[in-house]
């Protein structure tokens, strides 16, 4: 249970935990902390928080958890800025999706007081935005990526476990490079593809007669083309190392499979696509089996 | 109206189309021809096909029309084993992902009776296959693309559009090599990408931990590669000179995408991530409007 607790970003990974916590009870109050006025007024409005502030002070003044749910470029001056009124007992932690750069923010603008940070990433999302998008279900049977520092007392990596809990998450452990290596080749390489295939297509000068020959297995796989190119900019540049060597194995796969196709190799062209749909079917099968949601009331002690 | 109609291959597609034709009345009489016995005779008993034939001599006695709906590697072969039982007034039409192979096996096989054979490709699936997941609507409003011969008399190309109408479909006409070029840039190289990076991940030593943490955006963008491996070898050799092309185009962004990437040049990177999400909404809104089904009385004549 927590008494106070603090939302940096009241957008829909800030608001659905702020709805999650609400759902479960487990928060007395939640204040909404945000650059944009008109997004926390409306957050306030849709009862996601119950308290507005503009400024940190009021906000952390006797804050048990603080959430950072805003541009991960952003972490480093939002904790500088956080760090005068941080009390000693206020654990924060984040939702950014890289997390070497974070670690590393969190280092310098919180120095000696960073075991307070416990460096987060909740695996979940829709294809909306903003407070209306918000939702207390966001987080049911999805898993939250934690990934503590070696200055986090377990204790305090507990509680910020059991806050996403709360909201119905599973919670996994990764070390902050580990993290930033598997979300690389998953999540940031199949983002930057996507992008790069309209982008391609959107140049040439019969851009027009091809999209209007683009279906349903096209939108499946540009969907997430449609993210905002200010944060996935942002999470490029943040997790450049690890997708750099992503993007490098990809294109020398794309090499060796242009080269089969050049040779017009049926048999070498059937065993990368077969290798793929048997792999992609045991992995949505497993995803499926996993993704159960755990019981409403799986945890019911503080 | 026909009196009778022949689909050759009874699954998904072929399937489809028969249910269409019937819930508009369209035909008389429709009948199976299918290499596998269990598939026809599941096809007959789902109601798909009001007969069945093993070989194509009683099958085409009186046909109107005939569709191909196999994979476009048999095409040749079927073509040949119907040739010796075709009636002068049959129309043969096809539903092949390509279309210049498709010309050039038509033309070795039907030699001065190709003007018969009218080339097409209904732009619809559905993730599964077979009989049983044929459905009257899956052309509904859908575009199918003809690509007729100079052979082809203007009327025979109208009774195929005519059927397909029926069906619910909108008619589009592309020449073959064009409709090639086309399905190179916005279907068949996003399959060979999803291919192969499904495969390219399944192949790390780490690959559990990597599946493990793939989410939604990773499901979409890699749905495609849940085909089927033996269609999509054949499509990829079919249409290797396009899709060739296309894939040169695509490793020349992604090449100068990664000198931006390793230069940590945002702004370039946040251009093409823009320049993509603009596209492909713009794309989004021009579909959802498009897609809207004609009304199921469009066309009451012949």
């Amino acid at each position: 249970m927590f008494d106070k607790v603090v939302i940096v970003g009241t957008g829909l990974i800030g608001g659905s935990f702020a709805l999650g916590l609400k759902a479960a009870r487990a928060a007395t109050t939640i204040v909404g902390l945000e650059r944009s006025p008109a997004a926390l007024e409306r957050a306030h409005r849709l009862g996601i928080v119950d308290a507005v502030a503009s400024e940190p002070r009021a906000a952390l003044a006797g804050a048990d958890l603080v959430l950072l749910a805003a541009p991960v470029a952003q972490t480093g001056a939002i904790l500088a800025a956080l760090l005068p009124w941080l009390e000693p007992h206020t654990i924060v932690t984040d939702a950014g999706s890289t997390k070497s750069d974070v670690v590393a923010a969190a280092r310098a603008a919180l120095g000696d007081r960073v075991g307070q940070f416990v460096p987060g990433h909740p695996i979940a999302g829709r294809e909306s935005n903003g407070p209306d998008a918000a939702i207390a279900d966001l987080y049911r049977g999805k898993k939250v990526v934690l990934a503590p520092l070696p200055e986090n007392d377990g204790a305090v990596v507990a509680r910020v476990a059991d806050a996403w809990r709360r909201c119905g998450a599973v919670i996994h452990m990764l070390a902050p490079a580990e993290h930033d290596r598997v979300f690389a080749a998953v999540s940031h390489l199949p983002h930057l593809l996507a992008y790069a295939l309209v982008d391609d297509i959107a140049r040439k000068p019969h851009a027009d007669l091809l999209f209007q020959y683009a279906a349903s297995g096209f939108r499946d796989f540009t969907r997430i083309a449609g993210s905002s190119p200010e944060m996935w900019r942002d999470i490029s540049l943040a997790n450049r190392a690890a997708l750099l060597g992503e993007l490098d194995a990809y294109m020398a796969q794309l090499s060796d499979l242009r080269a089969r196709l050049a040779a017009a190799d049926g048999p070498a062209l059937e065993a990368v696509y077969a290798n793929a749909q048997r792999a992609r079917c045991a992995w949505i099968e497993a995803i499926e089996a996993a993704e159960q949601p755990p019981a409403p009331d799986q945890e019911s002690g503080k």
